[in-house]
This record gives C-alpha cells, sequence and structure tokens, in this order.
C-alpha cells in the first residue's frame, strides 16, 4: 500500500465486458439479504429489455443496475470537474472521510419513467439539481452546477435504459449523492467532495393506502437544523421511530414539529396532505419539512392544471401549519414523494385512537395521482414544461 | 465486475510489506489538501521510534498509521465476529450502503499516551465501548461486545505503537467507527455492519485556551432525537455554526438547548464546565448532551480524588441545567473531551459582549487538567482502576 494514496478517494476501474450486456439475461431474485439480485441466464438479445427482470414483481429495493456517474471536486477548488460513467461496482473511500466519520453527505431521488410510446422521461430533474445545491450551502459543501446535475441524471438513466420498466411496471429510481470523501480529523467540513447517481428499476414503495401512527416523543427536525434539506442526516435518527411503528402493523410514522409538538410535518420520506371540506393544506416550507418536488408539483397541479382539467371538487390549496387535530377530523389525506408518487391515508393512529379516511375511486388524491403520472409518463400533455425526455 | 458481489462491503487485502515496518522513516509534512502525510526515507531502525515524525509539530490533524482493525456483522446475523487487523487505507464500499445514503454511523474516539516510562496506557477504553453500545441500541444497529471494542482497541495502539508520540508531545488518537454498509434502497435499517478502527498520532485539538461565541440560532440536539450518542449525523449538521464562529475569529460555538433556547449544552466536540464562587456545575445528561467520558471522569477526581491531593477550592458539584447568564457571570470555566482534554475558556461573546474569564496557573481546571493527565501518563497513581496498561 502507498501511503501517499491514502488522502483521496479512488474509484474502481473495473474493464467494462461489453459482450455480456448483450448477451444475458438477469431474473430479479430476493437474495438472504433481502436485496433483489440478479442471476445470469443466456439469452435471445431482442428478448432482453423486456424479461431482463420479473417487472410484476418489483419492490422499492436495490437492484444494481449497469453503469453510475461520478464526480469530483479535489481539494482547493470549488467546482466538480471530470464527471463521468462507470461500471457500477463499490467504492473506494478512506476511512476518515467527512462523510463515514461526520454524516457529510446529501442524497437525492428522482426517477425516469417509460411511457405508453416507449419513450423514457425525467421530471423536473433541475429541481432537485436546485434542491442539492440548497443542501449544499447548508452543509458547507460545494455542489455541481444545474447543468452538471441534470446531465449526470440523463446519463445515467441512458446508460442504464434497459433497466427502465415497462409501462404500469415501475421506474428506474435514480439516487445521487453527495459525499465529503476528503479525510479529515477533527470536526470540519471535508477538503473533498465526491458526486455519485446510481439507479435501481423500483416498484411501489408501499402497497395500498398508508397507516400512521402519529409519533409524540421523538421529533425529526429543530428550528435551524436541516429538516428542510435532504441531508443523510435526517435518516438514521427516525429508524427507531420507523420500526416501532412498523413493528406495532403501521406503515410508518408522522412526526410532529419540535417547537410545539402539536403541528403534523411530514412522514419518514414523504410530505402530508389533508383535505376537509373543499380546502386542501400542506405543512409549510419553513426550515423543518423537505421540500418536496412531488408536494410542489402537486400544489402547482391541484392550482391551475386542475382547473383545465376539472379535476378536484375544492376551491384551494393552502401551506399553513396544520395542527394534528386538522388531520384527525379530515375528510381526506394523502403523501406525497418521489419514491411514493401521491398515496392516500387510509387512518391515523393516535393515543390508540384510530381515524380512517376515504380512499379510491372519486377521491381527491386519486384524481391528483391519476393527473401526475399521466404527466410523468406522457400520457397526459405537460403543459407545465416539467417533463425532460431523454429517449 | 461479478454483480453478485456487490452486495456486500468488501475490504482491500493488500499483502502487508512487512520489510517496510523496520526500514523506513516517515516525515511529516502538511500537503495540499491540509493532511498531515509522512514521506519515507530510509533510517537506522533503532532510531525509528523517535525520528518517526516531527513530534513537536503534532496538530489534531489526520496521519495515516500502519494498521486498523475491522470486524463484520453480516445480513441474518446479531453479532459481530473475524475481527482482525488490516493495513491502514482504502475501504471499499457499495454506493447504497446505509451509512452514505441515511448517516447510519457512530463514532468513537479515545487515546493511547506515552508515559514518562515509555510504557503505553488507554483510559476507560470501557466507557467507550459501552458509550458505542448505547448509541447503537438508539440507532438500530448491532455492536460489537465490550470485549471486542476493548480488544480492538489494545490490538489498533499495539500495531501502530511506534505512532504513540513521546511523552508530552501528544498522544495516538484512535477512532472507532460502527457503520451500516449493507445496501438498502428503502429509508430502513442497513443488513449488513462494519467496525473499524483506525488512528492517528495527534497533539493539541486547540492551542490555548478557548474563545467562544454563543450560537442562538441553530441548535446541535432536540430532546428525543441523538443528542446524548456519539453519531456521525450529530457533526455535519452544526458545520455552519462552527465555520461562521471561526470566520470571527472565535475558536468555536457554545449551543444552547433547543426546548428553551436559554440554558448552555455544550460546544462542538466538547463539555463545558462553570465555576462560580466554590461550586463547580456541568448540564447534566437528559439525552441532549455526549455523556463525555472526560466529562464523567473530571466530576468523579474533582468530587473523590480532588479531596486526597487537597486540589481545588471548591465545595461540591453540580450537574443542572445552567442559563447562560451563570455562564456570562462564572470566575472561571473549562471544556472537557477527549480529543481536547481539559482545555480553558478564555472568553464568550454573546450579542456583542465579551466576558473574559481567569485561565492559566493556580485556575480549577489547571489543577483539574494536570491531576487528569497525569493519572492518564502514568505520572499520578491511578488509584480509579481507568488505566489499561497496554505495553
Amino acid at each position: 500500500m502507498s501511503r501517499g494514496k491514502i488522502c483521496s478517494l479512488e474509484w474502481m476501474n473495473r474493464p467494462l465486458r461489453r459482450g455480456v450486456l448483450a448477451t444475458k439475461l438477469r431474473h430479479c431474485s430476493r437474495n438472504a439479504r433481502g436485496v433483489q439480485t440478479a442471476s445470469d441466464a443466456s439469452i435471445n438479445g431482442d428478448q432482453e429489455e423486456h424479461d431482463l427482470c420479473n417487472w410484476d414483481e418489483l419492490k422499492f429495493s436495490f437492484i444494481p443496475t449497469d453503469y453510475m456517474y461520478v464526480m469530483k471536486c479535489s481539494s482547493g477548488e470549488s467546482a466538480f470537474s471530470q464527471g463521468h460513467l462507470t461500471r457500477y461496482g463499490n467504492v473506494e473511500l478512506s476511512p476518515s472521510s467527512g462523510v463515514l466519520n461526520y454524516g457529510q453527505g446529501l442524497l437525492e431521488g428522482l426517477k425516469a419513467y417509460r411511457g405508453d410510446d416507449n419513450r423514457i422521461r425525467l421530471f423536473r430533474p433541475e429541481q432537485n439539481a436546485l434542491r442539492m445545491q440548497m443542501g449544499a450551502e447548508r452543509m458547507c459543501m460545494p455542489s455541481p452546477t444545474a447543468e452538471q446535475f441534470v446531465s449526470s441524471i440523463k446519463q445515467t438513466a441512458l446508460a442504464n435504459k434497459r433497466w427502465v420498466p415497462p409501462p404500469g411496471k415501475g421506474s428506474l429510481y435514480i439516487r445521487p449523492l453527495l459525499l465529503g470523501t476528503g479525510p479529515i480529523l477533527g470536526v470540519a467540513p471535508s477538503p473533498e467532495y465526491t458526486f455519485l447517481a446510481y439507479a435501481s428499476p423500483v416498484g411501489n414503495y408501499f402497497n395500498g393506502p398508508m397507516h400512521f401512527s402519529v409519533e409524540d416523543k421523538v421529533y425529526r427536525a429543530i428550528p435551524g437544523g436541516t429538516g428542510g434539506i435532504k441531508s443523510i442526516t435526517n435518516y438514521s435518527p427516525i429508524y427507531k421511530a420507523i420500526t416501532q411503528a412498523k413493528a406495532k402493523g403501521f406503515t410508518d410514522a408522522i412526526f410532529l414539529d419540535s417547537a410545539t409538538g402539536k403541528n403534523i410535518e411530514e412522514a419518514t420520506a414523504c410530505n402530508i396532505f389533508v383535505m376537509k371540506g373543499n380546502v386542501i393544506s400542506t405543512p409549510p416550507i419553513a426550515g423543518t419539512i423537505l421540500p418536496g418536488i412531488t408536494r410542489k408539483s402537486i400544489i402547482e397541479v391541484a392550482s391551475w392544471f386542475g382547473y383545465q382539467h376539472a379535476l378536484p371538487t375544492f376551491d384551494q390549496i393552502e401551506e399553513r401549519a396544520i395542527p394534528l387535530e386538522e388531520l384527525i377530523n379530515a375528510d381526506e389525506a394523502f403523501c406525497t414523494g418521489t419514491a411514493i408518487a401521491i398515496k392516500p391515508v387510509g387512518s391515523v393512529t393516535y393515543q390508540g385512537q384510530r381515524v380512517e379516511y376515504k380512499t379510491g375511486e372519486g377521491t381527491v388524491s386519486e384524481k391528483l395521482c391519476r393527473t401526475l403520472t399521466g404527466i410523468q409518463t406522457g400520457r397526459i400533455e405537460d403543459t407545465m414544461g416539467w417533463v425532460v425526455e431523454i429517449e
């Protein structure tokens, strides 16, 4: 081992086995680790894209794909450069890197959808780029430019396009990461950074309506904290609350605001909307909830696009603090997020009391979901300029 | 690349170049990344340990040493096994690992000290083991047993013993990490875990007394959160506050409690003590401050050991909420932590007002520091059973 090499993250440069891509079939299966994997079998090349995976059994779990995108910002530099696709595989990292020792990292999540026309579309990737930039500023990290970010996502999606599921079967989830990868011993920002984007075909994050418990002891975010950005540090601290909720049979937990303990904020990985009478309400973006791109799009769809399509029967959308009692007394509730899309809330349980909500045909969430996924997959015309066709 | 290999973290198995250890001298220098590195030069083997590094210029920055310790807990298992020393170097990690995507990781920090008798001692390593176990429980991770933890630290210190600085020049800082290294796509605990311990010789974390600003907008911890454990997620969220404090010429920032915004909690990487009249006070362990091992030891030294040595002129130690005004009006204040040891507070600045404190000869912190470091380095008899001599 060369001691001088230790300080930098170096990516594995494995030779590309090009022949493999055109001559193999991988069947998805679930291994002992709970991770979907793919096993090799020779196939007819023409069938490959459709037979690559058992698309009907896709879950929201990790299936390794062919390529990932890597870009670095070296010590003393303020910009990312030399971004490139490389074969998906393990990365080599300094044990003293900022992300492993002090959690300096951001994530993003977006999806590539295959439409009935077989075209592949991204949804508002520039919004993810901007959110990563905001997060990077908060976490004292340099960030890729929006152009670099969007280009990396397009390249990652196209390089893995055989993994984009057939229409209606799921989507290709793309996970960009921005990580402090330089070595640092004291508590301070890392001297080097790596941007990485990998992809996995996914199905539903949850099946059916969501059934929530209300978490009133553990808070997800704090004023002045990182709840409003997609920092990796926001997630593992709530594992215990999620695990306890799931152990009691709930889909997930709803978190309350830490300042008062009275208002709903969001769930583990999605924003929440409440409908009462003709008003849809959702908590405001004020630093403690994630500014969700699906959240933002649903507000815009409902406010503007909705009128043209005579969609829901509501008068207005409000972004405001929502006391837990309003959720309890709502007619309908739903959650939004890139991973989950738009999901109805089936029930909320608080202090042993369970309330149920309308779900399914005829609900506002069902109509909004149909509209948004229609735009995302090309079935409904995109008059907002949200969709980026990449093939 | 074998697709089937992707799901597991695999460590680099570089051949040990045993001859190198006995025939090389490494001079510390600072490279463009701000990381101290070592360059090779042939030397007389007998001189090696003393001439390995320019010990007089040690800072608290990362210098790679010879070996690290690695131990794994594989998917489906609840215990760590197969721990072993390996050459220090980069680690190979899945891009979809829990630590990189959701910050699932814990750190620890402890030191090996070389005494005037040339013996090497650890200080209460079982306390770090217990703290890691508590943290692991909170973060839904399995943890090494206390025996495994302490054994790994002994082995790491001994394998790198030539990097333990001469008496009075510094110490060998050992950094254990417990990381979620299995691949996971949804927000949930990792299926695999890795324990890792590496080491670096270090000098002072800060030079001279500490000069603090009071951070009254960003909070470090939240009730029900992870402030009471050594989660990697506690640190990067406060980088911005630290960076802003340093940019204004302060050593560090003091954080207030998020529940009331009125009581002092701790600084970036150390606990705080306040002395007024004959009373020493420090914030209580209640989930939002780190249960520091130096903090605990100082309380015990001051309470019990102090009497025998007629040390400080104080009557009692109190663990209680301390309003910021009490810090402002204190006679003396000091901080404790493994990295910083015991450091006097020179000044605190709040809303533009700066107050200064007694430091140096004759202060309580100076006496406590001399006592504790005396015990740690073998100059003062260890009647508490705290010191573990490893050579």
